[in-house]
């Protein structure tokens, strides 16, 4: 089956969740400071939801790569993840618009571990579509960024409720943690 | 004519579909609890129509690998399902603000039949552009579920209007029937 | 230059269009007959809009199969005909929520007219692209439809401000005609 | 790496900034000339960011073409490229509401900005993934546009405090500037 398709449909689906957040930022009325200032949040989230759906892309491109076989278990997979993306504009646009509150900012880290764990239950399948000579396999490795991931984000999740910018500073650290592409695979993969 | 475009065009309309649906899910202003428990029935219908744009996209994809012809027919056979699946993000949305009352109900199964039907077109155009030797005819077999879901559908929009929630479990169960996917067809085209 | 990337862009777009549209249709808060009665003009005014589109879609597809050369003209020649598209969404929109008054009847029509100028002009920069032996300009002929709908669109856009339904009749009628597939091209480019 | 894979996601991302911006035209209420009037701003800042995100479509297109290798970095510039884009339709949503007054009129020239400078970047990061023998290195030769816009951008955005019209005559004719498609790198690939 066309590995071709699956990549095309996941890449649509991420280029509009990428673009509708940005619909969160509602133009104000006013045209002074005053009247922009309260987006701030808002701007600073998408700006940071921006980054995680585009370390995913990424990250997708890398593995659907490497993957050999699409069975009908990495296309369901794959919809997992897309489910969990698509649930980005909205933790984004509720944490914006309140500030970063306690509430908001847990839920924003459960997306987001939501999402870390569709992606690790993908890879899984592409392994196991690929059976035991795997080139994903190989190439992942201790995966030391992929266990971490979802460990601070519950830690990120409890302390939403105690000191909430410790949480939104755990969210930025594992983006940066995730920034740089994963040259694991590219290795495995070797010369483009 | 073009399969690749035909597939293309599609998989972007289905891919807006599945992402716009989740704009019906409003960012509440309030950050507590209360603010989002209301949410939870439209976060429930979203849900289940991703599920449903997950289905036909799959199957969609299936579909196409066995087409050989794009006729005229064809392509508009294919903008009639993308029609029908268009309407899933108001239906899901007016059945989700009114907490699966009967009316929004039973439109919710009005456009899944509708594009249950759709899809039954569609594949009777492909055969018919194939001719008698149609991979997709000999690979649909006797086509159970194609064939036992707008009755599902039929008797759920009925009910809408006596005991809702059984319609909503009808949906739930023709979803179900569907996740499995429709290996008849990855058979006959064989090993990928 | 790649024609693939064009048609791909174009693909986006126009699959965009298509599906925004039906965000104009908006999810009402009541959940019995008299909440979606309103919505009736809005509802038919989006499946009119939506067979332009696919009409569009669908003789892009044709258009661009035949064009050999894809120049700097071509390209913006392209653009200005998305432009018009584009605003598709918003005349459909107006027309529908004021239930086919004058003004947003006029203005529907000239959108469509708008339309069929840029589809035409991109139609002479594909010819004069590929030189003298242009595949497109033996299948297009008389090209009667070509000629004939923008005459429709400006008498639809007149009779607006006195007996608005024969505009509206006028739009179903230019659609009708365009729904058979351009037969033209299909014949000049061969078997597919 | 995939070239074709980074093509598609940034012709989606494009093709969806390109669209909703358009939902900033918002569908006023009533139906005659005094109800759209007031749309009139908001629809020349509409067919100038259209313009725009056109003239960048049309020149990340060339530009692709001519990179060898697609690197992290260039993933990377690439992203940070459709940040700066996806804010158009917010920057032109504020600048069209607001009647083209000062802080709107200059937010919109440092998004303009951003974007040339990111594009910028993007070149650079094309060129470095290439090596000393890059194609697009021969092929921008001077680049006296890439150089001259963000010169103007700076001057419109100080403007915009003074005389608000010569800002957004500047944007203007930068844009008119780019209108030329970019024939350096059409020559250098050679005939296509």
């Amino acid at each position: 089956m066309g590995k071709g398709r699956l990549e095309a449909f996941s890449d649509g689906v991420m280029a509009i969740i990428i673009t509708i957040m940005v619909l969160e930022l509602r133009v104000p009325h006013g045209s002074n400071v005053e009247a922009i200032r309260p987006l701030l949040p808002s701007f600073l989230c998408y700006a940071l939801s921006f980054i995680y759906v585009g370390i995913y892309w990424n990250n997708h491109h890398h593995l659907l790569q490497t993957a050999e076989r699409i069975s009908g278990g990495v296309l369901w997979a794959n919809l997992n993840l897309l489910f969990w993306l698509s649930l980005f504009p909205f933790a984004t646009g509720w944490m914006g618009e309140n500030h970063f509150e306690s509430l908001p900012s847990a839920m924003y880290g459960f997306v987001l571990l939501m999402a870390a764990i569709a992606y690790y239950v993908l890879q899984r399948c592409i392994i196991a579509a690929d059976g035991p000579r795997s080139v994903l396999e190989r190439a992942l490795g201790a995966d030391w960024k992929g266990k971490l991931s979802p460990f601070f984000y519950v830690v990120a999740i409890a302390t939403s409720f105690v000191v909430h910018w410790v949480a939104q500073a755990l969210y930025v650290i594992v983006a940066l943690l995730w920034l740089v592409p994963d040259r694991r695979i590219e290795r495995a993969v070797g010369s483009d």
